[in-house]
């Protein structure tokens, strides 16, 4: 059995804090239980060793968050996106990933899940359980189901059979699964209540099929069934979720009942109800009741008399915003206007954060930033072909290959990279500089890249130095 | 006849807009005819132009807000003050630099106002006729009060006699003066509603006496009454306000009614009922009512679903308050702790923003601002003893003397200013560059400043290159 953690879309639902890199489940919103703060990613990841299941899990990611998990759960299995195209398409990578790369039989089971539930440890192995249950059952499809504690028109619902199917028992034991008569999305209240009192569950996008189950999927569907075909042809996937295209065109499916806590921490409304202080960074709230603070920014923030409102401020935006309307973010940020580039990110070297964005009258643009080098880490051996970097040295050593020469960096040094001058720098303790890149284009694809690893950069400058 | 517009301090009460050197009076947020915007101290000068009074009018202000005067209505006359008292000092600090600097005679009529009252230009009219009242009236002191228009229990009232004084007629005109009988500070609403029934007046500040009169008092309560001798011992003069520690004491007041549009802008509730649009800024407001939004700020400001609040994002801070209680930001900052400066500046040479402060583990702080310097002006001949700066010029020319090298700077160039070493430059167009500021010790008075003038920096620097 395999586990396929699916790490979503950026989304806009917790903005200014997810951007294009830092989705929401990378947010260290959370605390764990020594007091320190974990995003949701890392807190599943932990749950997940914990319950022995982390040696069967990859995590199913776009190129833009690699880095990001890379410097939150450290070197684990990744299937790499190579587009946005939904779970559908997602989710048939991963299949054929497991099948055509690392050798998955056809008819071994794999569960797919969201990379941020927010979950009890019993979730764990009620997902392990779901293997038998599709075994048992013979469905093509077993489902987790979260019973529900209200009748919320927010979730989808999973409709089951009042009684236990056939092949319930198995071992002697009662087993939980439950033959699934339909799926209802977001439902009236008065129609909430009669499916809570029906026995229905919250569908929350937990799915176990042979890994073959899918592959025949895609030949029907007459995609590409090989893992490399389908990397190739990605684009051409459907940009649907696998509940519409799949599950939902199921002939069998069955559903399986997890009762433990189970949080949907997908808006400030519900995400700030796991917050455990008031106001987190620099920052006061003075009469204001149901409020909450977050401020990543280095200036302090005021609150004042607010009754139920969420303030962000991060490198990124601002928001305020009434609790209960943090669901109009999408369109709110719809109607602004502005050049969107994330302002912060972290990546496999470190972070950074930008200070400052101009473009001056004649289109050149002006990125200050802060770059802070975890010790004995290093930037790739690259260089740009549109801008010139200035970085003065704040705190840390490091090393810096200029072209070919070796330099130490120490704090008050100042650097100036030309454009199409290769570079690469290495943290001996940890550090930090501030960039000035200042060029006719200040895109990401600006950049050419040679080698990676700090020893290779080092022996081809030293071959060409001599 | 002499004007003396008092500049208040900065207060809290319009933060984050308001720091040290940009007060109230200093925030462009009105628009002026022509749809540009303009503060509140612009927007009086010209109504003083206009009333040809701009002749006669002096400025009295801080040191700190000297270079933000200068920017805003050039080159007008200051009377600066040597430290903060209060208004009792601030005004006989102005009277005797009246007399004793620019030779206006004891028996000369003075009239005070704040430099910031948001009024139509009779107001300017009835300034003038503030001076016919004193004589008229023989008084000690006219005052102008404003025709109420609601019991507010913001202001303090004047109470008049309910019938014209004697001598209230002269040259056959009525005169509006009446003579005072008491004052009450902020009453309740009944007893605001039975004083503005009594004919009562808004305190608003504007007080007229003849010179030798604040003399006079300097010598009773033995404080010195020589203009150079008070400046030496400002900081021994009681810091209280004029109305308390003169007008309130004085044997005869009189009072001339205002009845036009004035408003008190000190606070976020008032001054954003004058504000032309609901954002300001790079920003947006969705559902929301009777809310504000001003963003200073490179990053986009979202609010929703919010009612009656303000919004405001500066480089010194965030605010988000319910606008009728506002009124608790000052307890709220109190609240906070953080090293607080000034995080924007006007300058005689242009302006600056800081764009990231870090203080680091071994007591370093590190400062990075972008620095615009207006065409043709320089900042002055000096040096750091205790920091290095690494100035990245971004768009603009200038030259530039660093210890007595004359150096031509253009765009990309880099320059790095030791501790100890001479430096000043000048923006030949208008210069902007991101500089980075490390030392142990950022405080702005670790400078020693040998020459302001461009041309003595230039003779100075030749003379000792050559």
């Amino acid at each position: 059995m395999k586990l396929v953690l699916l790490s979503g879309g950026s989304g806009k639902r917790l903005w200014p804090m997810s951007n294009d890199s830092r989705s929401k489940q990378f947010l260290k919103v959370l605390t764990d239980g020594e007091g320190s703060m974990q995003s949701m990613v890392q807190r599943v990841w932990r749950q997940l060793e914990r319950a022995g299941l982390a040696g069967d899990a990859y995590i199913c990611a776009s190129k833009a968050q690699v880095e990001m998990i890379e410097s939150q759960v450290g070197d684990v299995p990744l299937i790499v996106e190579p587009a946005r195209r939904d779970t559908f398409a997602a989710i048939a990578l991963a299949t054929l990933y497991l099948t055509d790369v690392c050798g998955v039989p056809d008819d071994e089971a794999i569960i797919v899940l969201p990379v941020d539930p927010y979950v009890e440890d019993g979730y764990f192995a009620a997902l392990v359980d779901l293997e038998f249950d599709l075994r048992a059952s013979g469905a093509d499809l077993a489902l987790l189901g979260v019973e529900p504690t209200e009748p919320s028109g927010k979730f989808g619902y999973i409709k089951v059979a009042r009684h236990a199917a056939d092949g319930n028992v198995a071992h002697g034991e009662p087993r939980g699964y439950m033959r699934v008569e339909a799926f209802v999305e977001k439902p009236e209240r008065a129609a909430a209540e009669r499916l809570m009192a029906g026995g229905a569950l919250w569908n929350c996008g937990v799915f176990c099929f042979r890994a073959g189950y899918i592959k025949e999927i895609l030949r029907r569907k007459e995609y590409p069934y090989s893992y490399g075909e389908l990397c190739a042809h990605y684009d051409e996937v459907v940009s649907r979720s696998f509940d519409y295209e799949v599950v939902e065109q199921a002939e069998s499916v069955v559903a399986a009942a997890y009762g433990g806590a189970w949080k949907d921490l997908g808006t400030w409304e519900t995400l700030s109800g796991e917050m455990s202080g008031q106001v987190a960074g620099l920052g006061v709230a003075v009469e204001c009741v149901g409020t909450h603070v977050i401020n990543e920014l280095g200036i302090p923030l005021v609150a004042i008399g607010l009754q139920d409102v969420m303030v962000v401020a991060t490198p990124d935006g601002i928001l305020a915003a009434d609790k209960s309307q943090s669901g109009q973010l999408k369109r709110a940020l719809g109607l602004l206007r502005y050049p969107e580039r994330p302002m912060y990110e972290e990546r496999r070297w470190g972070h950074y954060r930008v200070l400052d964005y101009t473009k001056l009258a004649d289109g050149t643009e002006v990125l200050t930033k802060t770059v802070v080098l975890s010790a004995g880490r290093n930037i790739s051996y690259h260089k740009h072909l549109m801008r010139t970097e200035v970085w003065t040295a704040i705190e840390g050593t490091g090393e810096l290959f200029l072209g070919t020469q070796r330099v130490e960096i120490a704090p008050g040094d100042v650097v100036r990279v030309l454009p199409d001058q290769w570079h690469a720098i290495r943290a001996q303790t940890q550090l930090t500089f501030i960039e000035v890149q200042r060029g006719s284009s200040l895109v990401e694809e600006d950049v050419v890249r040679r080698f990676v690893n700090w020893q290779d950069i080092k022996a081809h400058c030293t071959a060409l130095a001599t």
